[in-house]
């Protein structure tokens, strides 16, 4: 019970949903690997991704969690499956939530790396519950490096996201923030998109359906100690623990090289 | 003297510098590797960097090669003396001849990714050789994305190189364009540093250095047939073949996968 929660992304991105699990589950140990050496998933191919996210999977299994979550919407849409068949402990990912949270709308935009949206998971997913559903599948991959690189607030980020987002103005009732980074642009994107359009972002839901699975299963940490956090990536441990902090919003301690990489 | 002379970059940049070599040296067989699975560079540690640059180099040499080229900034500053001294053959990159081309200036800007400009390998040796030379190293780590994404001519370029380039106004006399993406960049640059100043760039000068050195080493291919150029990516070949011919210039006909990637 005490076994921790594994999670992993490319980067930094999926510590803001480590954020939030941290927030609903503050008695759960927490593992997390950003796999750097990688980083960006978004332009590689599914077979590569795949590869990557097994061997991920594969290093936090070696740290004997009791669950696995990806808060990485391109590892999801490309690894979730297969990882679910291959683990012998439950594995979610950011893709449900997301899709409980557009459900009730008719108009859809999909904003994701694109990876994700050359997947078609989401439309696909989107479709099996509601055929009715206009679906404007848009592909934002200048969004992640403008993030990383400090252009949030940039008038160069509102120029880009008026870019891809302008031809679907009062064309949509929702748009999905599908990658972990998008939400830091979010007032960029409202305003491309206008003030009407719900903006939706998984992550708060991710981390309940994470304590519903637990709970669940009985796999809750019965012990009320201060949990511990423990943080891995693939490339400069020290580059992570810098950056990391502005994604996860508490201290970064230390920072491990994952060996198996 | 037919055995090919081998390349490597992350991705597709270094393409152009094969564009030179191959109007150059029109009888020289030819191999060209992107690592896609890694792409960018720019962003990873030294010795991550190294370490993609050590298999890929395997990876050639397996191809039995008789020169290696790195036209790729980030990997010759953290690989070329490494590989230059594991290796049996010779490698040249693009550092020489960038150097080459800067001597003469004083005031000299140096463009390229934060990896590279944090080597301080540039800015060493200028200094060597002209230690009055005042050096600005400046890192432009959203000039790949921008160009890899299609948005060279978009005013979101000229906005991102203003932001970088403009503390440089009326402060240098050259700019080296120390990464083999930003030439696709130089209206944008030239307009944000201003038009007197000069716009240095080493392919071509490094497709002649690679001439010289065969000539003297007596390793040209004797033979006048038509050469054959061969394009092996570590990610999606299908991917590589068709962005690759914008770098290129020409067909590419055929892409395989790397195997020992």
């Amino acid at each position: 019970m005490h076994r921790p929660i594994g999670l992993f992304d490319s980067g930094f991105g999926g510590l803001t949903v480590m954020t939030e699990l941290a927030k609903l589950l503050p008695y759960e140990n927490l593992i997390y690997l950003g796999d750097t050496a990688h980083v960006p998933y978004g332009n590689k191919s599914p077979a590569t991704v795949l590869q990557y996210a097994i061997d991920n999977a594969s290093f936090l299994m070696s740290k004997n969690i009791k669950l696995l979550i990806i808060p990485c919407h391109t590892a999801c849409s490309h690894a979730l499956k297969t990882l679910q068949e291959l683990l012998s402990i439950p594995v979610i990912g950011v893709i449900q939530p997301g899709l409980a949270l557009v459900q009730p709308k008719n108009r859809i935009a999909i904003l994701a790396t694109t990876s994700t949206i050359e997947s078609g998971v989401y439309q696909s997913e989107i479709l099996k519950h509601n055929p009715k559903a206009q679906i404007f599948p848009v592909s934002c991959p200048l969004f992640v490096p403008l993030i990383e690189e400090g252009f949030s607030n940039h008038p160069c980020a509102q120029l880009v996201a008026n870019t891809y987002l302008q031809p679907l103005k009062n064309k949509v009732d929702a748009a999905l923030l599908a990658c972990t980074h998008y939400p830091l642009l979010r007032p960029v994107i409202q305003a491309a998109l206008g003030a009407e359009v719900d903006l939706i972002e998984p992550a708060e839901l991710c981390a309940q359906q994470a304590k519903e699975l637990l709970a669940k299963s009985q796999l809750l940490n019965p012990q009320k100690n201060r949990p511990t956090y423990e943080f891995y990536a693939s490339d400069d441990p020290e580059k992570f623990r810098q950056y990391g902090k502005l994604f996860f919003g508490l201290e970064i301690e230390k920072v491990e090289k994952n060996k198996n990489s």
